[in-house]
């Protein structure tokens, strides 16, 4: 009877009289304008452009990543915003350098491979041993005792490619945890086909992780075609023998920081939407989608959205430092942050490419969806939908803060169908991103950025 | 006047008659039957599918190199050839060891590049130097004398896209002398953009060259990403410095063979078709579409046709050696029968990848004509289009022949829109050739090549 009511009202009551409620005709003028402001400018291409050529790859606690901290505080007050600082966030520093690898039986053959993150080395000599074909995890798994002693063993399991990236789910359990199962049965290293969905020789990188009592092997993820050709192999019936040297180094604690941007807000300056990404990257590409589209759309949304006011509200844009190595600074931000998280309006977190925005998704208190229907209807002229679900769990940045808060968190879904092409690899450079396509995605945030931190309701979480 | 004639003729009275006097309806059910057992056979397929994954790669003068000698020989004879027998070629035997390269200011970060074939090594340690760029060779040809004294020379020369794949010509002349040239200015080593359409991180290898008396330098291409990211620095205004590190090692004069598979004709058996493509293949990839393809859709072709009949003249499929360090094998071969080269009827090579044969040439003396335009009518069927102009060029390994003689040549014109995206880099493996489209080129050079060894008439060149 509550859900009929609802209906009802949001047909006959709502549409016509929350606007004057929430917005105002004057500021729902200046919501067009910032669109508009978005959807022409270049800004957030340009702070892309500058991050990912002139910095390139952002493995934390590299150098790079120390430059990139630099560079985003300089942007930021370069931008104009109001406040600018860092907060520092610790995780397990780890590099790569170097990875080669050959199939040696029946012929010798390049194999492109790359170490997860976290794996061990091999001896500096390398490893070279059969191979063991499994086509899941689960098959692996239940390979017995002790049969892989001695062996290389390789999972073969093809990420599906959908629009929201649901295939990455059941592909990355292999990556989490592949080396470890090998490992309990004799495994003297690991291969997975990547968590891809590229026809390209690229091999995925990403974070795994080993368990205490069991042997840490080298740990590795081999490029689709390569994982093809393994394949074939097998079915033809040989025996596959594998060379491998991967040289990488365990550097203990690391330091990084959080960089942190803020629009203060007119009326409620404690009150603040949080928008961002994060600014460090794996160490292949130049992490140009995974997430210099976030870092650069969210800080020139702000932009854009204070060129013409400031929001009654704060509008916080934070770079989150160590994401790929497992949520470091999102997981420091929230812990420093702990006691003043009610006054977080909304959140969302842009980390899943830069192909436009379909979708607008909120996940908060029911006293809040008339400003999540009004900031809908100032999405739908940049083909963005509305979806009413109202289980929106946002960026893995935004993480931390789900799991411990009831905080209103936004998704603004973004087309994933190619995001995995990329995402992880080499291959993930600046010429991926689509300038139109950028303009969008900084146009969508930038409207709901406004409208979340100017509506006369506080937005909560339910 | 006489183009007059032969335009009425054409209409009025060869299409009606010509059939009857070259081939007799048996002859055209034959090859009916022909091009459809090729189309539904996925032999070539298999062929492919062999020789890319059991041996893979395949440089002159290479362990794998052999294997494929030793493996073409052992697919002609269980395929039933009546002869197969191989000739050496000589080659300079070049090798690649290892290629790593880094922008190094204004930050650090990882260069895709490769040695393009016959470079030099840089120094053990490698070398680190500024890079000075250029957007084509005759602005390199144009700059001072000395002016690359102790930097590394840089041309961003893009390739242009198109079916017939008319923009590689412009962009391998900096891939042919850009080393040379840049070394009489003072360059210590030299890169150029991809001879490529890619826009992947895939550096594209190939042969290039150097010049008495001038001295020899390192010569690579970049991935065009990482071409697009100098030119972006370089745009940028920043100074840029890159460290480069190439091992490759000149072994001398190599022998190789070309392996020769014939099945014999029953009239005029010393007269033969002769199709074929070429063994090797660069060391990147798997050579896939260069050019296992033209290897396994021509000993298909062949195969489809014995299985209907012999026909008056032989089939010999030529899988010739050493192409890609300088048309080697084609060179020894048509030496190797300078004298008996009028034996040959006709003559295709298949070496432009696999996607769809959309053209059917001649370039032969106009007495044959009359038979080209009955093939091109057989060929149709597979829409294959026929283009009169009869200025066909064939395959690379014809060029010896078509120099030296008036040999009749055809091309079964292939679409080449993407194959420059993969041509010579590592990503040109099995998975990026599709089966149907393979099917289709070997029904095309079935049908071709048992029609020119059936025809009444010789068919001769002009």
């Amino acid at each position: 009877m509550k859900k009929l009511f609802s209906t009802l009202c949001l047909v006959s009551c709502i549409s016509s009289t929350v606007h004057a409620q929430e917005f105002s005709p004057e500021q729902i003028q200046q919501v067009a304008q910032v669109r508009e402001a978005a959807i022409n400018s270049d800004l957030s291409w340009q702070i892309l452009e500058s991050l990912t050529t002139e910095i390139g790859p952002r493995l934390p606690g590299t150098e790079n990543d120390k430059k990139a901290v630099e560079w985003a505080q300089a942007q930021f007050k370069a931008l104009g915003f109001d406040q600018v600082w860092i907060e520092p966030a610790t995780f397990p520093h780890w590099r790569r350098y170097h990875e080669s690898a050959s199939i040696i039986t029946p012929s010798e053959q390049p194999l492109h491979l790359t170490a997860l993150g976290n794996s061990v080395s091999t001896p500096k000599s390398g490893i070279q041993a059969d191979v063991v074909f499994f086509e899941t995890l689960d098959e692996l798994i239940a390979s017995p005792e002790g049969s892989l002693k001695g062996k290389i063993a390789f999972i073969n399991y093809r990420m599906n490619r959908h629009i929201d990236g649901n295939g990455y789910g059941p592909a990355v359990k292999a990556r989490n945890s592949g080396a470890v199962e090998a490992a309990k049965k004799g495994a003297i290293a690991y291969m997975m086909r990547s968590v891809s969905t590229s026809h390209h020789r690229f091999a995925h990188t990403g974070g795994s992780h080993y368990k205490t009592g069991v042997t840490k092997i080298p740990a590795t993820a081999v490029a689709n075609p390569d994982a093809d050709q393994l394949a074939r192999l097998f079915k033809n019936g040989h025996k596959v023998q594998v060379k491998l040297n991967i040289q990488t180094e365990d550097l203990g604690e690391g330091t990084s920081y959080n960089v942190i941007g803020q629009f203060n807000g007119t009326q409620y300056p404690e009150q603040y939407v949080l928008i961002g990404g994060h600014l460090d990257s794996w160490d292949l590409g130049t992490g140009a989608l995974d997430d210099g589209a976030g870092v650069a759309l969210t800080m020139a949304a702000a932009k854009h959205i204070s060129d013409v006011k400031r929001p009654k509200r704060s509008v916080r844009v934070v770079l989150f430092a160590a994401e790929e190595l497992g949520l470091w600074g999102a997981k420091a931000y929230f812990k420093r942050h702990e006691k003043t998280l009610d006054n977080i309006v909304a959140a969302a977190e842009s980390d899943f490419g830069a192909d436009v925005v379909y979708g607008f998704e909120s996940n908060v208190s029911a006293d809040a969806l008339p400003v999540v229907r009004e900031i809908a209807k100032q999405l739908a002229p940049l083909n963005v939908k509305y979806i009413r679900k109202n289980t929106a769990r946002g960026g893995p940045d935004l993480i931390p803060l789900k799991n411990t808060t009831s905080a209103p968190i936004f998704a603004l879904h973004q087309d994933g169908t190619d995001y995995f092409d990329y995402h992880h690899t080499a291959d993930d450079t600046l010429d991926k991103v689509d300038p139109k396509k950028l303009q969008q995605n900084t146009a969508a945030y930038a409207v709901f950025t406004m409208m979340a931190a100017d509506a006369k309701t506080k937005i909560s979480g339910k």
